[in-house]
């Protein structure tokens, strides 16, 4: 369920809302809909790399919360998005070398609401997420974050791997989570990193995995494929708090 | 939502499936309702200590699948319990230290699914949980499991403390989650364990917590309190894990 502050209806609405720097996290647009004020805000979605479903009018009625909602509904998110820059700063600050969560892809509000509470508990600095194909931050995970949003950075990045390519840049190193991988008690994960989770079905894409500096696995004794996406993180994310404390 | 299967309807099929083998989670019986038959199905109901909630009719009718419920409905597990036994008898065959997992009081049914998974991967032998105020062996928790719940043996027992009392004289030792305890890096987690976590919201309880060995804290950097369940679960399971690893 959305917050009414949320959800933004309406042609002049949506666009002024695109304008500003409010964080669009979803735009729904009536299907055959090609008039001028809707072909200008599909333009702005488009610079903006924004996620576009176009749907039926039923549809958008049944989002709607004012009922007049002229054939163009916008999720806004639940909180404001930092920058890259955001988070390298908290770890100036803190004087600490920089800790990020790199969440490529995941669907599950509840798994990132989780994760978000994580970070904030194990003294990373920030979590970027995708800007397309992932969950934003809605409501749902503000709630399953246990208020962890209201106090760790969340950055939202159109390309995963070109914000990697640019953190390399900046002294970090990458450890992703995969089966295959080096078993993580091996892997000397201190100094400033990167801790990248991929998609709760599919992993870290190929691409992704290949930009990362290790791949780390989790050893698994059992009968069925993976841990549930949060409680990887987690374990992946305490075995770097162990070897920063013991090191 | 419940399988139509796990539901048993009728004052017959509920008092059978009570003097049979099959485990009720839980028992709805109409209010003021008074008569021979429910009378018999609430004393054998009290001999097995399963948890009763007394409701209106309308609720009865809500719930009901069939529509003819006669003002008692029995929710049957969706899987089937092991007994104390089984579960040991896994780590004798396997000729390891027993590692179980005591969840005591888990109400989301996500989080016990997510936990039973963790439990199947990070080697554990079973998992314990109590009867009452607590989630069962739900469709959800089995489909939370992602497919654990098939391989995982779980035990339900009337009280923790005493099972922990008689795990104790097995040769087991346990240690709980609390942030008061002893940075879980610094102890000796390898060795016969049993591993317990306590209620999403109010952790382990101080009885419980008296009878464990050790009191294990995982390092806490941030803001907020605590770790969701299933991560901070996931989590100290995997501290035994590195340890009995790396010994």
């Amino acid at each position: 369920m959305r917050n009414e502050e949320s959800v933004i209806e309406g042609r002049n609405a949506v666009l002024e809302a695109l304008r500003s720097d409010k964080t669009v996290d979803k735009l729904f647009v009536m299907e055959d809909n090609n008039d001028g004020p809707i072909r200008t805000i599909l333009r702005e979605a488009k610079k903006q790399h924004l996620i576009v479903e176009f749907c039926k009018k039923e549809r958008l009625d049944q989002i709607s919360v004012t009922g007049k909602h002229q054939g163009v509904i916008a999720y806004i998110a639940a909180y404001e998005y930092s920058s890259l820059e955001d988070i390298l700063n908290v770890a100036k600050e803190k004087n600490e070398d920089p800790f990020l969560f790199i969440l490529d892809g995941i669907e599950d509000p509840h798994n990132l609401g989780a994760m978000i509470r994580t970070a904030n508990l194990c003294g990373a600095h920030g979590v970027i997420i995708p800007n397309r194909r992932a969950v934003g931050l809605t409501a749902t995970v503000a709630k399953a974050s246990a208020g962890a949003l209201n106090y760790t950075k969340v950055c939202k990045v159109t390309n995963i791997n070109q914000t990697i390519d640019e953190l390399k840049e900046k002294g970090l190193w990458f450890v992703c989570a995969d089966m295959g991988g080096e078993e993580m008690y091996r892997l000397n994960l201190t100094g400033p990193i990167g801790l990248v989770i991929g998609n709760e079905g599919e992993g870290v894409s190929q691409l992704t995995k290949k930009k990362c500096d290790f791949v780390a696995s989790i050893p698994m004794k059992g009968d069925i494929d993976s841990l549930n996406a949060s409680v990887a993180c987690g374990v992946l994310a305490y075995e770097i708090v162990r070897q920063r404390i013991t090191k």
